[in-house]
């Protein structure tokens, strides 16, 4: 059990960590009715010191290098806020576990990376490795999954896990405006990294939280394999539009699912019906879907990024350690968490949305179609549209369920015919 | 911290009970491995031994009085699986607590009664009473409130808490029938009491959730006060109709929130535009949504009854209570919680959907428009229909804002009028 007075560490005084320090700060009443223990803050640091802060920092328990902290104070529960997958977030955490202090961190690039050997270590040092802010900040999913749904069979959990891409894709569709227009005024409002935005873009940040998902909801280790991971770079507001006519949004979904046994992981943009729950998910929001054996599917649906969902999240891995709920970090014992079996992803099926611009003359929609018909895959719709001044056309084809391999091999033959003028799109039917 | 080996004891073993156990028996392995600890069944108990069941129950562990389980038999964790708000419910849990044993009820009537009682004598003899299943079983909220949003100041917890009525109210949209035959199709397939499905209908059962969800919340004691309730017994598929041509679905809504301090809960039927989140929750579904600083606003959606949600959450207490999370029942001790101060209901507003059959002669609108101006109800707008062969018209009214104290009075003076042949109608608009 954790003792009465409760010393704290934060490092890592970004938008994040700054809002932390001030709910940390302005909760600590409500912590000690709920919890019976009292926290004092005993030391900070971050890069900068005297960069400018929404909330004053008191300079008197700085510290510049934050390993002196570890060497020089006691603390109970340090919060690491860093954001690296290694360097000195990975060093801190590991080396605060060893001194049996409990962390809590929203580092996904953390933990997908070395989520495994870390928990590890929480259990051998007997300590909290506590990490809810690392997916959708305000919905308690991870909590949801090892908790509220324990002994629950999960087979599948999907959703909309990247706020900066879903605002993205929303305002496209709203003010009709390009990707790189809507990608500015996403860096303008604070929904998307000013500097490099490609970690969220190229899905790589939906990336990391499936994963964790992954292995909490079907309690295995943490897949090493690589997965079908596409961001929403290349979606075009034509896109956007034409899925709209045919009742169709677009939105960039992180699934994963259990096929016969084996995990098999995604993350790309997709195309959701209109009047689906999650065709209606908008804006910065997160939603995730847990679909199990007795609960049927829950929905989950928040604030998905942000310094005031991430550091609910936070606060709420603080009350639990405060409570003295010593867990395993991932729901059951390292050593029963199994390796994954990989699904070969060659084996999946998709309905397509295929857009091809070709040259506007006789003959080419059959030789387009005749690709199709030689790869296996058939055709649900087509709405050919010429544009008269270029000579040039545009196809776009609906076609039924195909294999991904096959799909991928339309793509390579696609790509190499004389009539396609541009790389075709594809984009898969959820 | 619990012991290894832990006896545990069913009572009631209706659909819940029933499922539950073979929920129990099936699971023992994947308890074993998320908590380390050992589960027994020792003891059964229900009305009628013999009764035709899904799951066979080992009738070599059945007791005929629950409450010789108590006496005879050394129980770690009891399940009171009867669902009576006194009585014999109220006599087992009590005892139960009162012989250290952990209690784990999805009982919401017994909790929104003598929740404040019990959670104090579960304190003091420092066991868990665990009521995850009382709300929402398909959705973790309880948990959410009191872990994932901990430190969040709450200010409002709204939505769909009742499956049987929103089944009814979809599935009248849906076919067009009549509230009476939808509520027969609902007890055919299960979803509604085929004896006394009346605490379902008449709000009864919302009512007693809000009052969990309210003291959860807002940190307060489970409130006395009467408060406004109406059911959807008098829900007509005209208004249904009406209120689809005015681009809104009716649902029954059970709101709580904090306005200048003051609790104010209600359950009512409520028109909410067809494209709200809320409006497209359709079916046995459940949907909550919380809205707190710094969380924003969090959406929780899945199965709201039924054996198999239900008892996923049943499970779910089992697990925290295994995993020796000893807590609060309602997150904080009790001797903190507060008397929640009463708000006004007459004082709240809310625009008004109203439905009139009157006399169709001259002047009559002119009457109906006179008496809303009289209360101070503006009007948004007026739909007259006549009844030809009848000699009558309906009216139909959507108001602006009006105080509640102001409806009811309207509603008075309607009901005197000798042009309104029948009970006015009124729903509020969300």
């Amino acid at each position: 059990m954790i003792k009465k007075n409760v010393n704290i560490a934060v490092i890592g005084l970004g938008q994040v960590g700054n809002y932390l320090l001030n709910e940390l700060n302005t909760k600590k009443k409500d912590i000690e009715l709920k919890t019976g223990k009292s926290i004092k803050i005993v030391a900070i640091s971050a890069k900068n010191k005297n960069k400018k802060r929404k909330f004053k920092i008191n300079k008197s328990i700085f510290f510049n290098n934050p390993l002196d902290i570890l060497k020089n104070k006691s603390i109970d529960v340090l919060f690491e806020v860093i954001g690296q997958s290694d360097g000195i977030s990975k060093k801190i955490v590991e080396t605060a576990i060893k001194n049996k202090i409990h962390v809590i961190t929203p580092n996904k690039a953390l933990i997908s990376k070395h989520g495994d050997y870390l928990s590890r270590l929480a259990e051998m040092y007997k300590v909290n490795l506590e990490f809810e802010a690392s997916v959708a900040g305000g919905i308690p999913i991870l909590r949801t999954i090892k908790e509220g749904l324990a002994t629950n069979k999960l087979n599948k959990v999907y959703g909309i896990l990247n706020g900066t891409c879903n605002y993205i894709l929303s305002e496209m569709e709203k003010s009709k405006d390009s990707f790189l227009n809507v990608l500015k005024k996403a860096q303008n409002l604070g929904y998307a990294e000013p500097g490099n935005p490609k970690l969220d873009l190229n899905g790589y940040d939906a990336f990391a939280k499936v994963r964790i998902l992954s292995s909490l909801a079907f309690n295995n280790k943490i897949s090493k394999k690589k997965c079908l991971m596409e961001g929403i770079e290349n979606v075009e507001y034509k896109d956007i539009e034409i899925a709209s006519q045919l009742n169709f949004k677009i939105k960039l979904l992180g699934i994963t699912e259990i096929i016969n046994g084996k995990l098999f992981e995604r993350v790309h943009p997709a195309l959701v019906k209109k009047d689906s729950y999650i065709g209606n998910v908008n804006g910065v929001m997160n939603a995730v879907i847990v679909e199990g054996v007795p609960v049927g599917e829950s929905v989950l649906q928040g604030e998905g990024a942000g310094p005031s969902a991430t550091s609910s999240a936070l606060m709420s891995d603080l009350l639990s350690i405060l409570r003295g709920n010593i867990k395993f970090p991932f729901g059951l014992p390292s050593n029963k968490r199994k390796n994954p079996i990989p699904y070969n992803e060659k084996n999946s099926s998709n309905s397509l949305y295929l857009r091809l611009e070709v040259k506007d003359k006789p003959g080419v929609l059959s030789e387009i179609t005749t690709l199709l018909s030689k790869n296996k895959i058939s055709i649900q719709r087509v709405i050919q549209t010429p544009y008269n001044k270029k000579k040039l056309a545009s196809i776009v084809i609906i076609t039924h369920k195909a294999l991904e391999f096959r799909s991928q091999n339309l793509i390579s033959s696609l790509k190499k015919n004389k009539n396609v003028v541009k790389k075709p799109v594809l984009i898969r039917l959820f």
